[in-house]
C-alpha cells in the first residue's frame, strides 16, 4: 500500500529551518506512525523516510523501535516526575491538598501535551513486560508512589488506613490518565477540565468542596511559579 | 525462534473432554498470544495451533484476528453493561448511591475475571480506530454514559454541574479501570480491594463516609441477588 520508497536526500518533511533536533523529529514521526498503524507494524525505515534521513542516520540516534518508543513514553510521564520533590515542598509552606491539586494539574498538562497521545501505548504487551521498558515502569511506579503519599497525608485515617496508599495514589493517577481517553474521543483539554479532574482527586481523598476551592486557589497562584509549569 | 510447526491433529492443549467449546478454546488461547507477544504479531495460524485444530477450522468460528479481539475486549465490558438496566432500577427502590456502588463493584469484577487481563490491550491504535471495534466503542461508551448518569445524580449539584456529566462518567469507569494496572502488576483483586475502589467512586462524587458505609451496605446485600452476580 505504501507508494513511498526509501529515497535519502529527498526534501525532509520537516523543513531544515525547523528548530527540531534531528532527534526530536524523529520522535515525532515516531509517535505519529505508532499511533496510527500500530507499534509492531511500524518499520524504522518507514520512520526514517518521514523523516527523510537514512535509515543508517536514525541508528545513530536510536538503538531501534524499543528505544524510541520509551523515549516517547517518558515525556508522559518524566515531566511530571521532575517536579514532584518540588511539589512535594509545597506541602510544607502550603497544604497537603494544595501540594496534591498542583500535582494532578501538573500530570494533566504533561498528558495533554505528550506527543500524538503517546500514553495510549503504555500498556502494550512489551511495554508491560520487557526490559526495554524497565526505566519508564520505574518513573510511572515513582509518580504512583507520589501520588500515594500525598493521598495518605490528605486522606482521613479510615481512607489512608484502607486500600495500601500505593493503591490509592494507583486509583488517582488512573483517574488522571482519564486525559489520555478524553483526548483519543476528541475532547481538547481546557482549565475547565484539568480543574475538574484535579477537584475529582482531591474529592476522592474525601476533602470537602470548600476546602477543595481554597486548594485550587492557591494552586493557580503556584503553578505559574514552579519553573516550566503551564 | 518459534520451533513449533503446524501439526494438525496433535493432542489439543487443552484436552477435548474439557466443558470450553472450541470457540471459547480459541478466545482463550488467542487472548494469551496477544497479551504476551503482542496483537500484531500474532498469527491466526499460531493460535489455531495453541489450540490444536486447522487454521481453516479458526476461520470457520471467526473471520480474522480483528473479530477475536472484539469479541475478547467485549467481555471487558459486556457483563457489565448487561447489568445496567437493572443497575439503574435498583435506583428507585435503593438510592443512586447504592446503584452507583453496585456498578462500580459489578465492573470491578468484569476486569478481574476477563480473560489474561485483555483490558490491556483495549488502547490498541486498531482498537481506538479501526471499525472492526466499533462495537466495543459502543458497548464502552455505554458503560460510560451509565456512570455518568448515576454519578450525576449522586452528586451534589456544584459538581455535576462541572464537567460534563460525561465526563465525570468517564473518569469513574477510568478510576475502576485501575483493576487492570493492578492486576498488570500481579495484584490480586480481593473484596478489600473491590470495595475500596467503589468506595473511592462515591467519594469522588463528593459522598460523606458514613453514606458511603450505608451504600456498602446495601450493595453487599444487593450484589449477591442480582443473576449472574460475584
Amino acid at each position: 500500500m505504501n507508494t513511498q520508497r526509501a529515497h535519502p536526500g529527498r526534501p525532509r518533511l520537516v523543513p531544515a529551518t525547523t528548530t527540531a533536533t534531528p532527534h526530536d523529529q524523529v520522535l515525532h514521526a515516531a509517535a505519529r506512525l505508532f499511533v496510527t498503524k500500530g507499534f509492531a507494524a511500524t518499520s524504522t525505515r518507514e520512520i526514517a523516510e518521514k523523516v527523510g534521513i537514512r535509515q543508517a542516520s536514525l541508528y545513530y540516534h536510536f538503538a531501534g523501535k524499543d528505544e524510541i518508543l520509551a523515549e516517547l513514553l517518558q515525556r508522559s510521564v518524566r515531566p511530571t516526575v521532575d517536579k514532584v520533590e518540588q511539589i512535594e515542598r509545597l506541602a510544607a509552606s502550603e497544604t497537603h491538598e494544595t501540594a496534591l491539586y498542583v500535582l494532578a494539574s501538573v500530570d494533566v498538562h504533561t498528558l495533554a501535551e505528550a506527543p500524538h497521545n503517546i500514553g495510549v501505548l503504555a500498556t502494550l504487551p512489551d511495554v508491560t513486560s520487557s526490559g526495554a521498558y524497565d526505566a519508564f515502569r520505574s518513573t510511572r511506579a515513582e509518580l504512583a508512589d507520589a501520588y500515594g503519599r500525598l493521598a495518605a497525608q490528605v486522606a482521613g485515617p479510615g481512607i489512608a488506613d484502607g486500600p495500601e496508599p500505593r493503591h490509592l495514589g494507583e486509583m488517582l493517577m488512573h483517574l488522571v490518565e482519564v486525559v489520555t481517553s478524553l483526548r483519543g474521543i476528541g475532547v481538547t483539554i481546557d482549565h475547565a477540565t484539568a480543574d475538574a479532574i484535579a477537584s475529582t482527586c482531591l474529592r476522592a481523598c474525601g476533602i470537602s468542596d470548600d476546602r477543595i476551592a481554597t486548594a485550587a486557589t492557591s494552586a493557580a497562584r503556584l503553578v505559574g511559579r514552579l519553573p516550566d509549569m503551564p
